[in-house]
C-alpha cells in the first residue's frame, strides 16, 4: 500500500494534481474527537499557494470538505474521507511535460515504471499530494493537543547558505508566523525573503532546512527495533517531495564530537529521570526519553525553474525546457506544516501502538 | 509489528544479548534460490567483533545454523529461520547495567516503556540484534546478484573529523575490505585508525559516516508517495543502532545550491535515458532512474566508554558510570556489512513489489 | 486498518449510507489497465436497490465517479478513488434508530464500541457500504477477463428451505441474470421468488445461501500458511453484512463421508495433472490445483422485518419496534454481485502475491 | 507476509516436519505476562499424537524451548521465539512422497507453486506446522486468563455422521478432556471412538466438526468494515490444515429460519444489554455484543489412508499410493487445542486493536 501511512492511525492518500479532486482518507481514528472543519482549513491555508509575495501566486482556494466518519461534530471511529477540489485545471499551461521530462522531477521515473503517467500539472507526483497529509496532520494535531500539552512546532533555520542562529528555547506560533519564510529569526528571515526574492530574478531556485520540536511527550513512545521513533520520522520526512536528507539530535555534525561530550547525562529533576543536554534529540534506542524531540529535514532547491535546461523528450531526442508560468522558488516555507502535519501523524500512531502493547491489559 | 522489516521480503529479527541466541525468520523470500550457509556466514564474519585490533575483543564466533526454509540447498519459498547461539553468555560483566541506566543509551527508555528489561547486555536494545538483519541481507544480496550485476558497497567516508577525498568511482570489494576501518582511501583509513586508537587511549569513542552506493539496478523502483525507495533506505538506515542522520544524493549540502546546478539534466545516452550529473542520488519522485544510488548514514560516537559519567540508579539516585571490559571506541567499521544489508533488503523488497504491481497482468 | 482488505491489491471503502457519499480507495492497481465508468457503473447497477418487485423499492441511482487513478481512460497505477453521491438522505424515515437498537442488527455494539455511531440509515454499518466493494470490485474482475478466460459466477442455491437441484456445470451470466433471485435453475427460481413474496406479505424477511465458482484459474494461488486462498475467501465472505458460514468445496458436508470417498484421485489429463472429482473445491493446502474453486456463502434472514420485536431504548429502558418503510425482505439475490465482487478482489490479490514471490527473480 | 498472523499481537510460524525444528515468534505481546514453560509445554502436550490409541502413535515429545522475550519468567515486549526440536526425522518413511502426489495433499500444489517442495514428511503443509500456533496461542489465552474470566472452550459435536446432541451450557475442560474424541457428551463419545476404530480398521478416515465457545468477553471486540470478529475467527479456522468450513451462531441452519425467529430480541438484565437468545453467535455487525461467541468448524477426513488410492507421479505418470507407516484415522480431536489457540490469538489481537483506537486518548 504505498499511497498509505501509518499501522493503527492509518492514512491514503489520493489524487492528481489536475484531476478532479485530491483527498485522503484516515482509517482508524479514535472516536469522539470533536474537530471542526475550520480546525482542518486553517492547516491547509498554511500550506497553500500565494500566501505571500515570495512563493507562487496560483490561486488554489483549497477548500476541504469532511465527506464521512463525523457525525454531530464528532469522529465516529469510522473512515474520515476528505477531499478538496481542483479548481485550477488548466492543463494547457502544463502540456510541455507530456511531451519533455523535466530535470530533476518524477516524469521520467514514472513513465518509465508505469508506462504511462498523468502529466498535467504533474499528476500524482505533484506537491498537491500533500494537502491530504496536511488535513489528517489537523485532526492528529487535535488529538496531541487535547492529550495533553503536546506541540509540535516547525520552522526553517536554513535558506540557501543563509543559517539562523541556534534556537534554544521552544518558538511560539506567532514567532514562525510572523514572516513568510516562516524562521522565527526576524533578522535571519528577512535576509532569507531578500534571498529568495533575488534567485527568482534569476529564473532560479534555492532550498533549505526545516528544523521540527515536539514538546511535552512522555516517555515511552517508539519501538524496538525496526519501527524506531526516528526511523518512522526519518521515513515521513523523506516521503515529502524534494527532501534529500534528514537528521535528528545531533545529526550529522554529532560525528565529529567525542562520546564523553555526546553522551547526555542523565540526572533526576523533579522526581524524574532527565538529560543535562540533548544530542540524543529525545530519542534512546527508538524510544522517546520525555526530552524535546528535535530532527531537521534539508529540502533541494525547487526543481522547477524558467532558466533554460537541458533534458530529453518522451520520443528520447535531447531538446531544451525552461518552464513557464507561476512557480515556487523557495518551497520550504510551504513545507513547514507539512512537515508537522507528518510529524503529528508519526506520533500518533506511535501512540496508539503504544497503547496496544502496554495497556491493553492489566498485568 | 515492531520486530519486522519489508512488505513482501519481510523478515523478522528475535533475541537479545545474552538469551539463547539471536536469529531471523525470512517470510517470502523467492523459491529456489541456490545460497550456502557459508555465504551467510561470510556476511555475519564482516560484523562480528574481534575482526582487528581496533574494534572490541570479545570473541563471539558467531555461527549460523539455517533450521527451515531450505532442501537440498535451495529455498523452498516457506519461512528461513536462522539462529546465532550467543556463545558469550557471561552476564556478571553487566551487572551493573541492571542498576544503573547507562547514558544515551536504552536502558532508561526500554524501562520506561516496558516496565522492565532484560538488563544482559543490553538484552535486546543490543547491537547484537543486527545478527539477523545481516544474516537475511546476505540472502537478498544474493537475489540481487543472480538478477544482474546489481552491486552494494558501501565504506567510510568519515571519523570524527577525518573525512575521505571525494571518490568518483564506485569502490571494489577489496578495496574496501583492504583496511580495518573499511575505508577504500588507504591515506584516509590510516589517519582513522590513529584515531581511533588514540581515543581509545582516552577511555573515549568516536562516530563517523558511511557511504552506501548501489550500481546496476534499472529504473522505476519505489513508489510514489509514501513508500520512496529513499524513505524506505531512510527508516533502514534510521533503524541501526546509534544513527543520528540519513541523506541522499546532494543532502544537506545540496541546500546551499540553486536549482540551475542541482537539476540533473537528461541526455540520451547508448539509447537510454540518463542524466549528466547525479545530485539526485539516483532517485527522482521516490523511484529510481538508472543512475547510482547513493545514501550516506550518519554513527554517532558509541555510547559506551570507559570514562566515569554521570547517570542515575533505577530507584532514582544519582551516581557515575564507567563501563569495564572490552569495548568498540568506533563501532562504524563494525556497521558496513549491516548497511549493505539493509539496503539490499530494501532493494529486494521493492524489486519484488514492483514486480508485483507492473508485471502480474499483461495489460 | 479495518476498513482496508487486500496486501497488495488493496481497497479502503469509507462513507456512511446517509452521509454525502460512499466510496473507495483502490491502491496497488496494476497500471495500463483500460476501463471505463460503465463497466463499473455495470456491477453497480446490478446490486442496487428496486431492480424488481421482490426487493426494496428504494430510487438510489447510485451513479458512480472515477476521482482519481485514471488518465485517458487507463489506470495510471496509482490510487484510484471512486465515490457515489447519496441521493436519499431522508433521515427523518430512520430518526427511531437512533433511540432504539434494532434486534440483530450493529446498532448496539456499534454504541457499545465506540460510544457514538451515526445512526442515520445504519451509518456505517448499513450494506451500503458495499457499494466501494462492488466498484473496487469491477476493476478486479476486468484485470481477471483480460488476463485469461477467469470468470466468477455467483447464484442462489437457497432461499430459505427451497434448494436447487446440484449444478454440475458451470452456469452462464444470463442464466443467473434471468430472474430477479439470481438462481440458475428457472423452476427453483419461481419457488424462491414465491416464498420471498410470502414472507414479506407477513411482515418477515428470509435468508439463503450463494454458491460462487472460479474458472479458468490456474494452479499456485495461496499462499501456505496462514493466507491460504480458502481462508482469505472465508475472511472476504464473513465480511460481508448478514453472513453466517462459509465453506469451499464439499464444506459440513464432506464430514460425513469417509477419507477414500472424499480425497480427489489425480490423473493426467491432456499433459496436464487433474483430478477426477473436486471435493477439495479447487484447494489443497491453500493453494489453487487448477480445478474449479467452488464455495458458499450463508445469509441470515434481513434483520430488518415490519413485525414487532421486543428491543430495548439507549437508555436502557425495554421497547417495541417495527421497522417503517422500504425494506428488503431477502437481501440474497442482491449480494451476488458482492460476492463475485469480493472473490474477484481476493483473487486478484493472490495474484499478484503469487507473482511477486514467484516471479520477480529469474533463479 | 504468508507465515504471519495478526494486526499487533503478530504471530510467524516456521519450520517443516522433518527439518531442525518447528517455531514461532511472537511479535507485539503485551510486556510483563508471567508465563512459564511448562504453561505453554501442557497445550502443546494436548495435540501432541500418541496421547491414546485412536490417534497416531507417532513419538513426538515435542518440548518447546523458549529462546527469547523472557526475562526472569516475565515477557519483555521483545518477540518471543519457541522452538520445539523434531526428533522423528525418519525420512525413509516418507521417501514415496517425493515420487508421487498424495491425493488430497498439498504435495502437487506446492510443487506447483513453488517449483520444488521439500517432500519429508510434508514439509511445510505437515500439520506440524501447528506446533507454533499452539505455543503462541497458551501465550494468548493467558493474557485472556488474567484480563478476567474469558474462557475458550472447543470440543468435537460430530466425527463422521454421529452428532452430539445440542449443548446448552458451557461444558468445563476436563468433561471435555475426559475421553479421547474430546467430546463431552460421554455416551455420544464411546459411538464417535467405535467409529474411529471401524475406519481404521478399514484402513480409511473420517472427519468432522469442531464447536468453539468463548465466554465472559466484553462487549465492542471486532472492527467494522473487513476485520469483523467473525471474519477473522473464519478466516484463523480456513487457515487450518483440512479445514472446509466455518460457521458463527445459526450458521447455514439459519438460512432455514424467518426473520422474526432469526432476530435476537434485546432486553435489560442485571443492568446491561443482553439477547434473550443467541442465533447471532455473540456478533453484531462484525462486533462482539457481550453473549458468548460460538463457532463451529468443519474439518474433512484425513487425507492420508492406508487404502491404495490413484495418483500421478512427479513426472506426470498415472500410478498407485498406499499410506504406510502410522497415521491417525480422524485428527479432529488433537485439532482441538488449535481451534482454542487461532481462537485466542484472534481475540487478544482484536482486544489490542479494541484499546489502540478506543483506550489511546482520553475524549
Amino acid at each position: 500500500m504505498p499511497n498509505s501511512f501509518g499501522k493503527i492511525f492509518n492514512i491514503t492518500t489520493w489524487g492528481e494534481s489536475h484531476g478532479t479532486g485530491i483527498g485522503v482518507v484516515i482509517d482508524g481514528c479514535p472516536p469522539n474527537l470533536l474537530i471542526s472543519v475550520e480546525e482542518i482549513q486553517a492547516e491547509l491555508d498554511r500550506r497553500r499557494p500565494g500566501q505571500s509575495d515570495i512563493v507562487t501566486q496560483r490561486k488554489e482556494t483549497d477548500k476541504v470538505e469532511i465527506i464521512s466518519g463525523l457525525y454531530e461534530g464528532r469522529t465516529t471511529g469510522t473512515p474520515i474521507a476528505m477531499m478538496v477540489a481542483n479548481a485550477d485545471q488548466r492543463s494547457s499551461a502544463y502540456d510541455e511535460i507530456a511531451e519533455k521530462f523535466r530535470p530533476s522531477h518524477a516524469d521520467y521515473t514514472y513513465e518509465n515504471k508505469f508506462g504511462l503517467r498523468d502529466p498535467r500539472g504533474g499528476g500524482r507526483s505533484s506537491a498537491r499530494e500533500t494537502v491530504g497529509r496536511v488535513a489528517a496532520g489537523a485532526i492528529a494535531k487535535k488529538l496531541l493537543t487535547i492529550s495533553g500539552a503536546i506541540e509540535i512546532r516547525a520552522y526553517l533555520t536554513q535558506v540557501h547558505d543563509i543559517t539562523m542562529p541556534l534556537l534554544e528555547r521552544f518558538p511560539t506560533l506567532s514567532e514562525v508566523e510572523s514572516n513568510p519564510v516562516r524562521c522565527p529569526d526576524p533578522e535571519t528571515a528577512e535576509r532569507m525573503i531578500e534571498r529568495i526574492k533575488a534567485v527568482r530574478a534569476e529564473g532560479d531556485s534555492v532550498g533549505g532546512v526545516i528544523e521540527c520540536r515536539i514538546r511535552g511527550l512522555h516517555a515511552g513512545l517508539g519501538e524496538p527495533v525496526f519501527d524506531r521513533l526516528e526511523a518512522d520520522l526519518a521515513k515521513a520526512m523523506l516521503s515529502l517531495p524534494a527532501t534529500k536528507g534528514f537528521e535528528v539530535g545531533s545529526g550529522f555534525s554529532g560525528t565529529t564530537m567525542k562520546g564523553s561530550d555526546h553522551n547526555d547525562p542523565f540526572i533526576m529533576k523533579n522526581g524524574k529521570v532527565r538529560t543535562t543536554s540533548n544530542f540524543s534529540g529525545g530519542v534512546q534506542g527508538g524510544i522517546s526519553n520525555g526530552e524535546e524531540i528535535v530532527f531537521r529535514t534539508a529540502f533541494k532547491p525547487t526543481a522547477t525553474i524558467s532558466q533554460s535546461q537541458k533534458t530529453v523528450t518522451v520520443k528520447g531526442e535531447e531538446t531544451e525546457l525552461a518552464a513557464k508560468g507561476r512557480h515556487d522558488p523557495c518551497v520550504v516555507p510551504r513545507a513547514v506544516p507539512i512537515v508537522e502535519a507528518m510529524a503529528a501523524l508519526v506520533i500518533v500512531d506511535h501512540w496508539m501502538r503504544h497503547a496496544a502493547q502496554n495497556r491493553s491489559f492489566k498485568l
